[in-house]
Formats: C-alpha cells, sequence, structure tokens
C-alpha cells in the first residue's frame, strides 16, 4: 500500500480534476461524426493484428458481425481463428488466403495470384451489410511488394459503405493508405523477446 | 490486377527469398527459451488494450483460461467484456474494478483504494495456475498516479509463477516496469480520428 493522503493534497486533487473534467467535457461535446474508419495498424513491434482481433471482440460485442482476410498466413492453425470461429459461428467469416511468408514460397508469381484472389474476397465481404468490421490482415505486406494495385485499393476502400469499419494490418503502410486513413497507430518495438533467445510460444506468437 | 511477371525477375525473386530463408530458419533455431513474459503495451496510440484483448483470444484458443483485471475502468459494460464472457463463460475471470477516469471521481482517497483493491485481486488470479494469461488494463495509469507502490508491483510481477504471461496496458509505463518487462511495445498515435471530430463509436472504443 502506498502512505496515508493528507486532506489538502486531496482538496488540491479534487480542484484539479474539476478543472480537468470540464476540459474534457468540451472535447467530447465537440466530437460530433459517426462513420466507419478506416484503420491502420503499422510499424515494426508486436500487437498490430492482436489488435485487430480485439476490436473484432469489441465489435461483436456490440452485435456486428466480423469479416478477417488474411494475405499472408495461409490454412494453418492460429489460437485466434481457433477462438473466434468456435465461439462466434458464422458470425466471423474467417479467410486465410496467404501462401505463408514470401521466403517460404519463393514463388512471386503464387504469392502475387494468392494476393490477388484474398483481394477479391475482400472486396465481397466489404459489400456484404452484416459487417460492421473487415480486418485486412498483413495487407501492407502484399502492398509493398505490389503484389496488389495500391490505387485500386486505396479506391475499393474510399468507396465503400459508410458505416463499414475497415483495419488494415501490417509493417510499412503505403503512404498513400496512410493519407486515405482516420486512424493510423504505429507500434513501435522498445523491447522485444525475440532479442533475448525467446522462442514463439502459443498462445503469444501464434 | 498489377502487371505481369517476367521469368527473370521471378528467378531473382526466389533466389533471394532462398537467402531470406536460410537466415531466417538460423534466427528461429537460435531462439530456445520458453517462459511466462511479462508485456507492456504503452504509449498514446489506440491499441494497448484492444491488443492485449488480441492476445487473450488467442490463448483462449490454445486452451489456457485468462483473467481480466481494470484498474481504472469501472463496472460499465464494454462490448470485450460481454464478448469475452459470454462466449467462453468462467474460462475469463473479468474484474472491472476501477471508479471511473481521475477527473469524473475527483477524488484521490476512492481512486487509491479502488486501485489497491483491484492490486490485491490481481496477485490471487495470478496464483492461481488455470490462467495462462493475466491482463493488468490500464495499470500504468495506477503506477503514473502513485496509487499503488512501483517496487511491490515490480516484486510481485517478478515473483509470480514462470509459465504465467502477464499485460500491463496503460500510457507512461514506469521505467522500472519497462526494465524489468520482456516486451514492451508502444502505441504511436500517427494519426486519430478524434483530431478530425469524430465521437467515441460502439464495437471501435468501446
Amino acid at each position: 500500500m502506498s502512505g496515508e493522503i493528507d486532506p489538502e493534497a486531496a482538496a488540491r486533487h479534487k480542484a484539479k480534476m474539476a478543472v480537468r473534467k470540464r476540459v474534457q467535457d468540451a472535447e467530447v461535446a465537440e466530437k460530433t461524426i459517426e462513420k466507419g474508419l478506416l484503420i491502420v495498424h503499422t510499424g515494426p513491434g508486436k500487437g498490430k493484428s492482436t489488435a485487430a482481433f480485439g476490436l473484432a471482440l469489441r465489435m461483436l460485442g456490440r452485435g456486428r458481425d466480423v469479416a478477417v482476410v488474411q494475405f499472408i498466413k495461409g490454412a494453418w492453425d492460429t489460437g485466434e481463428q481457433h477462438a473466434l470461429t468456435q465461439a462466434f459461428g458464422d458470425r466471423v467469416a474467417w479467410h486465410a488466403m496467404g501462401e505463408g511468408f514470401t521466403w517460404e514460397t519463393q514463388d512471386l508469381v503464387r504469392d502475387k495470384a494468392a494476393a490477388n484472389r484474398a483481394w477479391e474476397t475482400a472486396k465481397a465481404l466489404m459489400a456484404e451489410p452484416r459487417f460492421g468490421l473487415v480486418i485486412l490482415d498483413e495487407i501492407n505486406i502484399a502492398l509493398r511488394y505490389d503484389y496488389l494495385d495500391l490505387a485500386e485499393v486505396v479506391a475499393a476502400l474510399a468507396a465503400r459503405r459508410g458505416d463499414l469499419h475497415v483495419v488494415a494490418t501490417g509493417r510499412n503502410a503505403k503512404p498513400d493508405l496512410v493519407a486515405a486513413a482516420d486512424l493510423v497507430t504505429e507500434m513501435t518495438a522498445v523491447k522485444h523477446h525475440f532479442a533475448a533467445g525467446v522462442k514463439a510460444q502459443p498462445g503469444i506468437e501464434f
């Protein structure tokens, strides 16, 4: 336990927080727009895809369905896919359409074809009104290697229905995508356990 | 669709990726340690708590139970709480033990007492072997305002059982906590929709 609080400190705290509440309330009152957001999770740190799956949970908890298209990960089993599809059934549409990491396939033609199939699926899902959120997992990787046409992707995202939230994840988000987005978070790796020799573990990395 | 790929470019890609695979495989082989991680999600950007809830999903998908202690958020309903507790029943222990934002309560004594009750609950949950992951949501806020004793928190986290993963979220993580952690991600706000007048929306902010 921390020590006791003297009454004067408590009174100063109360006065300061009363001011802060007025500022906070005024800021909240200014924000009136409701819209589907284009969200980008990028940067070298961990948390880009997991934050997208956390949003999926939040959206499901609010009663709207969620679609996930994975542009790099293939049909191997992950904890998040297992948990979401088992728990929420057909409220979650999950399409793992990658062929694996580029250094696993070593086949540019195949990678590019897979990415474009995933993109066609993503467009079809974005058109289905039941989805409140569509996650384009690792699409930034497919864009970075020019597997997809950036201008077409940005145009299709801009033309989506107004209430649809979309999250695009992956390192090295293209500047045009960042410019088009409403919310961009960069995950920065301050410290990473891989550097200390810790391996990928179930429940944490997959 | 992007344009055609010429055979020479495909061959160069294959050779480059073969090299990359050797490097990648060697790096993976070097990582042999398995341990429960102390993970910190900090920084001013969005995604700190959602990435923790994404990890919860991953851990649940791997068959281990998850506990959440919220140090600031109180008993109001959130999408993530609703989704996780509805879908996974008693595999998820959820304790929203805050009293709300400091500018709402305006009561230092009450905030401090609530934070310390939450910490006692967190310690009890960390001792239960069924949990693979314990999320200490917004504990960084409670530490920043000295509601909790930092040295005691760091010591208790260091003394936890070896296979337990813990995530501590919130802005302004204390340097001692960062020093003790295995994995620290800073969420940086590159662009935020609140600045453009967009309000907090269900499924995205709560």
